[in-house]
């Protein structure tokens, strides 16, 4: 069992759902006529980090490990920064970039740990979920 | 706006989401040819609790609230109980059904706060909601 | 568990079943070019009614009884009139409008009977299917 | 007229929609998580002998004869046996089985009075459809 | 027949006529690369107003009164403001919402005088409907 | 800009809106299972000319003008009859083909004012829709 | 190469496309709105004679003959009426079920020929289709 | 009513039932692995020409006449050489070039005529069509 | 159970999945732009010989035997000619045509074999795949 | 061309068509109510499988080699356990996850040749498809 | 062959193409949240016009003449201006526009080219796509 | 940001486009029943260079350069070569396949470069596409 790769797969089980359900509250609260175009954007950025969490978690499974992913292992697990109230439009763009930055610098180390772990499958993963995140960045 | 409605609707948020972790939690922990048939029960649990935490968030924004939603305010507001390592799938199953349970009573008693709110579309809202819960219990 | 809704439950799940079965005989039994049109229809409304068995059949069980559903269980709780050999097209349609005000006039009882139990997801089940009555009435 | 496919056919009618109901009955008293395997299986095999009540039923009309199907002739021309209240899932498996048995020993004998009165498009029905049961068995 | 119910569902109607030609009309008039966003939010809302017209012209039949429809009689019933030349997309926007606060507070009313008829279905058409105003208020 | 277009497609737009409003209406008056074939006719009437109205409307903005659409509008550039209450099915069918032969002859005068004016689009947009109106005429 | 089995599929080439082209006359020449019924009546026919033909076509071919089909052969081989200029509705529905007898009964002939020929493609293909022309006998 | 269309409008569908005929034909005997790609040519130009069949069909009946179809009217009315037994590949390949072109021609007559009758509908039925045959020359 | 059916069943498997293997082989030994349309024509003969082995697997299991299935069990019970490196194109055509007709021979004895044991079901089954061959011959 | 990677290919190619063998066996013998979800699982599995092996054919033709496949070329080469007669389901799910264990030990041992010669496209191919093993491992 | 009709074909693919390459490029250069909506509209803007290209290579080709398209003779044969690096939105929006109105010219002059040659399946060409310049203007 | 990477990814841009163009002008240019094969396939490999021109262009733009593209920009950039009038087939599919093998050249190029700047989405972006043309060689 290559047992290095799994830590980076529970910071990312736990990221991806954190900032789903950053990507679900800045979709909430960009409600109306005005904020239309953002509104649609944030949920259409919600939908793949959300996907990314179940390839995470069965990934940790294939690699033998129990998977995280109750709502307070996200919390613990989580390395983003996570939304909160009174948050302007702008603060939501600006959060949301950073978080893909944290993540995308992530996933290149879990790529290279993976790789001396001879464990191609789990670089493969990080690999194509990587350019997810670059795309949203 | 129709103000007690707007606790509940947090809730119902806080709930959905952390439900919907929970299953895949299970979902993912349940791995292998012999767990398959409860794995896919678990997944095809997920989904609709998901769903319904879009209509509570977008529910609370038209009430004219501010939604919660991110992973710390679930931890927060959820009243279910979060699933956590070393289950048995038996605990896994008994944990879910409990949940179910909250969740109805609390629906039940929201729709009365609504009706008496004069707020028959949150009423509704919750109206249809609980029978998944219901159908899941 | 709310016990009264249960009876309401098994008289619609024999009467949803018993129409069907009236719906299929008249539709076989108007074919050729000249009855086209009427074998349609009644074809379109038996769909309609055999899903609605589905759903009171199931929420029978969600609220802890066995549901009914056999052939002569069927005939033993349904309340509409049967179809038999011999109708010509009029007496057909007019048997059909007869048995939906049958069982419009039921589950406007039965949505009473659960608001009095506290179930809104029984009187909502009741609330929804009655308008598919009302349209083919 | 091939008078001698008709009587067949009415059987044929009434078997089908009688194990269409038996399999609903099934179905909706296998319900949670511990059934659901056995639940899905029952409702994937009520469809094909619903559908298959169609086909007879047009069929007899075909030939010229008023088609039966309403639950009383049902209930009446079945030769399988009906669900009854308080069955185990291993009773339900065993009386679906036997009813399947019932239905083969029919068609084949359907297939051979269709043959002599020299009407392939009943043969064919009854071939094609002795195959679902035979799957089911 | 639910007499009472009648008038509202004419209002309803001709409101649901009258929104959907105005947010025709501002789609059309929103053409052009800068208005692009709200080009399509216009189109996006016209299409649920115009299907709940269809809903409430048949529910109309349904309790027996002759549907009103026609472009005079949409001008006559119609409470919410029309459309005119020369609106900037700002007054466009404030009309909508404007026209959605009217419904929404005469669907409201209609609910409970359905509710008063013993008319759940007509109830139960307007509380589904008056989510979707919500939703574009 | 091709000005002399600008007021034929006022007029398209027009009397697209009251036909497709005309169709509603008849296809709500014609409720019941003897009417259904006719009631299905209407609707599928009513779809096109609706969809024409969308096509008129943007050219309208093409050319440079502002589209008209408001139901006030519909009703004052109207050159088609419009329905009204107490109509048999008779008189529905010669209203709605009387209404086509009036839209036919100033779709070809509409055809060659824009012939005249070299703006080919308009033009064929017209030629397309007439095809529309001769079918149902 | 069964060689006696040719013969009838030419004949049902011809008679398969005769059909199609009488059908599809009878569909054009009842046209309007009174009409409506059996003019989508007449096209729901057609298709299904039309694909017949692809198969005995090409099943000629299979058996080493070559397939007939330009509109010469068929009005030389085809034995069913073909439909003229004139006719009113009751006419083309009788000749349209003379003609479908008319081919039931060379159907039956047909698979007996293939039958003796030890074809039982043949027998097969003339046993799928012969259900076509029961159907609309 | 136009009368001079007519008569293109007859050898119009005359000629695309002769063609799809032909195309058939050439379908069917171009049979085996030698001659899949030609084969499946035949067939993809089979289709657009019976299509268009149709158009005129309902086009004539516009106009006013009654429709010609039926085999032998085919054979009376078609300009087209019918394909016959014998034929080599390369010869269907010349036939349906040498057929194309005849019809280009006829339509272009087809479309001066109905511009000369003012009825712009007819004209544009023949342009869209000719681009079909222009693409398959 | 019908013993002498089994027999033809287990070869029936075996030279379905040969089949799909010799196919799949000529297909990818047919690669590039010269040979594309034997490329695809060897692929499209490979899905639905394949997907009769599954139809003959299962039906050895209804009439009770273990079905056969594995590589070495194929090798051992095909009669078809197995395809074999530096085959050219001409040979792989010859060799599948060749093959075509020994199934088909075997297949036209499975279905009196059948017939003989009062099977109709797997003659239906041998009658229906014996077609694709004789297509594909 | 990359010479080295071709001998994986071909081991690839032969385990993948055994394996789908294998589960189609497996599959199969599964047969009854009582192995309905194992029945299901197995199927589930061999789809996959096979599909790799297309992408293996193909992939060595790439490279310029012969692609090997037939049944006696695929037992030759496999190395992965081929499934027999008189196995239980345990052993068949045993003898299952022992074949994914081999085939993943092969591909990442492929992975490292194809990086050695520089061929990216044939590790990329190793790489996803390990994945597909992992899954069912 | 309509040798006029050529020239203006040449300049249609080359435009087309041309335009199409400007969308991309306007499309990856405004990338990122804030420019979402106008990131999308150039996409969608791109499509038609490429399509159209098509339409018109294949034109010049049933015309006769050879058609060109190769980047070098896109550069050679467009009159639209061609977008470059370091453009603002503005820049391109008006550079948009202003291509539209270059292509709606020539086409009008296409169109009256084709009618002069007696070309009508030309002329509809044009005719149809200057309809997509003239929403994009 | 990886500067590296762009320049290879402004020729891949830069050469997709231009084959693109090169397989539309092939496809137009073997017109006619005797080439429809080739030109099916010139066109099938259209599709996927094109799409992977997208993926360059916003691949350069995530790296934060601007991505090029317009028509001169692509004839400056790439290094494949561009078809000419007067081609044969022959030269076509050579010009074709020479062209891959640039392409393929380069970017095993690219994906070393994005391996040294610790790029892997890039490089995986590479090594995807490459694929894309090992296939079309």
């Amino acid at each position: 069992m290559p047992k290095k790769s799994v830590k980076p797969l529970e910071t990312a089980v736990a990221n991806s759902l954190a900032m789903y359900m950053n990507y679900k509250r800045y979709h909430w609260n960009t409600f109306g006529p005005l904020f239309r175009d953002i509104h649609l954007l944030f949920d259409s950025h919600a939908e793949p980090v959300l996907s990314s969490a179940d390839d995470f978690g069965e990934r940790a499974r294939i690699l033998g490990a129990e998977a995280i992913g109750s709502a307070d292992e996200v919390v613990k697990h989580a390395t983003v920064k996570l939304a909160h109230s009174g948050m302007r439009v702008k603060e939501m763009i600006e959060q949301a970039v950073a978080n893909h930055r944290i993540i995308i610098a992530e996933y290149k180390n879990a790529i290279k740990v993976a790789g001396r772990e001879n464990d191609p499958g789990t670089a493969d993963l990080f690999t194509r979920i990587i350019q997810v995140h670059e795309k949203q960045e």
